[in-house]
C-alpha cells in the first residue's frame, strides 16, 4: 500500500515520527508535511503565495518533503507533483491535541484528510487527547495502525467520506473501546485575553476553546473525554439539506 | 437591526464598501474586517499569533476596525470584544470571485458566516461571480439588500444554518432569478505551475481551480454559471451521517 503521511504540527513533530514508524509496517510511506506548525489553519490553501518544497531527513529516520504551506497544500502538491502515482491512503497526524466538536472546522489535521477525500483518495486524521508535544505518541500510533487495518473493509469510503479519529492519551489497557460518533456541535467557551505590548499598544489572544455541555457518548467530544477512541465520518458537502425546503418556500422576486 | 459586516478581501475592498452603503439602509452597521487580503484562508483562526485591532476610516465613508487576522477571527473578536451587544446579523462580502462547489471549503468569506452560526447569530456570505476587484459591486450590493429582506422570514435560521449567496456579475435585468441550491461536489481541475526563482530555486503556484462537470441547475456552481443568484444553506456539522451505520457494522476489537 502507498501511503501519504502529513500533519499540521509540522514535519519535525514527534506525533508524525511515531505514526511514520508504525505505518511503515503497512506499506510504502511518503512524508509531505508543513515545514512549520500550522495549527488552526482550517481548510486554508495558499493562493496568494507560492509553495516551496525541500527534501529533509529527520532524526528518528523520517525522510520526506517539507512544504511552506498548509496541510491541505501538502496533500495537493504531493498528489500533483511529488508522488509517482495516486496514493491509496492519506494519513494525517498524530496531532498534539484533540480535534473534536466545533474545533474540527478549525483543524488543519482534519483538513488534510478532507482534501484527500476531495481528490478521490481515502483519508484518515489522527489526533491525541493531549496538548503536550512531548506526550507518548507511541501507544497512539500503534492503536492507529490497528484501526487502519479495520477501516480497510469499510464501505464508507465510497461516499467520499474521510475519517476523523481521536485517541485517548491513555495506556492501551485503559482505553475503553472504539465509538463511532458524530461531531459535537455544542457551543464554544472562549475569550480573548487583552494584553498590552512594550510600546503600550493593546493586543488580543484567543484563549480556552472548549465545549461546555454535558458529555454525550454519541459525540466525539463526549466519548473521547470518557476514554474511548472516537471515529467520526466527515464529508465535504457543507449543504444543510434540512434547510433547503425551508428556503424553497420563500417567495423570491 | 445591528449588523456586523466583514469580508476576506480586506477592509479596503470595494466589495465591502458597496455592501456597507446598502446595509446602512437596514440598520446600524459595524465593520470589523481583515486589514489585508485573506483569500482561501478557509475556516482558519489565529491561535499562535495574537490579534491587533485598529480603528480606520476609509474613502467612501466606511468606518470600522481592521484586524490582523482572518474573517473568522474578525467575527470572534467583534462579538467578544468590540460590539456592545450581540449583532442580529453577520454579513460577509461582497467577495470578488464566486464561492461555489469545493471552493466553499477554502473560502474565508463563507467561514465568517459559518462562524456567526457557531456563535448563535444569523450569518450570510455574498460573493460576486467576477474576480475583478474593480467589478461593479453596486448592482450586487443592491441585490444583496433585497435578498436580506426576504431571508428575514426563513425558518432555516433555527437550524444553526448560515447562507452562502453567490451573485451573477450581470445587470439586474439580466439576472435570471434566485435558485436554492446545494453545494456542488464535483472534482476540481487544478495544477501547480512550476517556476524557477532568480536564485534558480524551484517554486510552485496553484493555478486554475474550477469544477469540470456539466452544469447542474440544482447546484451553486451550475446555477450561478447560468445567470441565477444562488442561495445555499451551509451548516457546521461535518458528520457524514450516511456513513455512521457503515462504520457501526465494523467489528472493533
Amino acid at each position: 500500500m502507498n501511503i501519504l503521511l502529513t500533519n499540521d504540527d509540522g514535519i519535525y513533530a514527534p506525533g508524525l515520527a511515531a505514526l511514520y514508524r508504525e505505518l511503515k509496517n503497512l506499506g510504502e510511506v511518503t512524508v509531505v508535511a508543513p515545514e512549520s506548525e500550522q495549527s488552526a489553519v482550517g481548510h486554508s490553501i495558499s493562493l496568494i503565495t507560492p509553495l516551496r518544497v525541500k527534501e529533509v531527513s529527520i532524526n528518528g529516520g523520517v525522510e520526506g518533503w517539507a512544504v511552506s504551506g498548509t496541510p491541505a497544500d501538502c496533500v495537493k502538491i504531493a498528489i500533483a507533483e511529488l508522488l509517482p502515482a495516486l496514493p491509496e491512503l492519506v494519513v494525517s497526524g498524530i496531532n498534539a491535541g484533540p480535534n473534536v466538536g466545533i474545533n474540527v472546522l478549525y483543524s488543519g489535521t482534519v483538513s488534510a484528510a478532507t482534501e484527500a477525500s476531495i481528490l478521490g483518495v481515502k483519508g484518515v486524521a489522527f489526533s491525541l487527547n493531549s496538548y503536550d508535544i512531548n506526550a507518548d505518541f507511541t501507544t497512539g500510533a500503534r492503536l492507529a495502525r490497528d484501526l487502519l487495518a479495520q477501516f480497510q473493509g469499510c464501505s464508507c469510503w465510497t461516499n467520499g467520506t474521510c475519517l476523523n479519529v481521536n485517541l485517548p492519551a491513555l495506556p492501551r489497557d485503559q482505553v475503553k473501546g472504539v465509538r463511532i460518533t458524530r461531531q459535537d456541535t455544542g457551543p464554544l467557551v472562549e475569550h480573548f485575553e487583552r494584553r498590552v505590548d512594550p510600546r503600550r499598544h493593546v493586543y488580543y489572544w484567543l484563549a480556552e476553546i472548549h465545549a461546555r455541555q454535558e458529555p454525550d457518548l454519541d459525540t466525539d467530544y463526549g466519548a473521547l473525554g470518557q476514554g474511548y477512541v472516537t471515529v467520526t465520518p466527515i464529508h465535504h458537502d457543507l449543504t444543510d439539506y434540512r434547510s433547503l425546503s425551508d428556503l424553497q418556500t420563500l417567495n423570491w422576486e
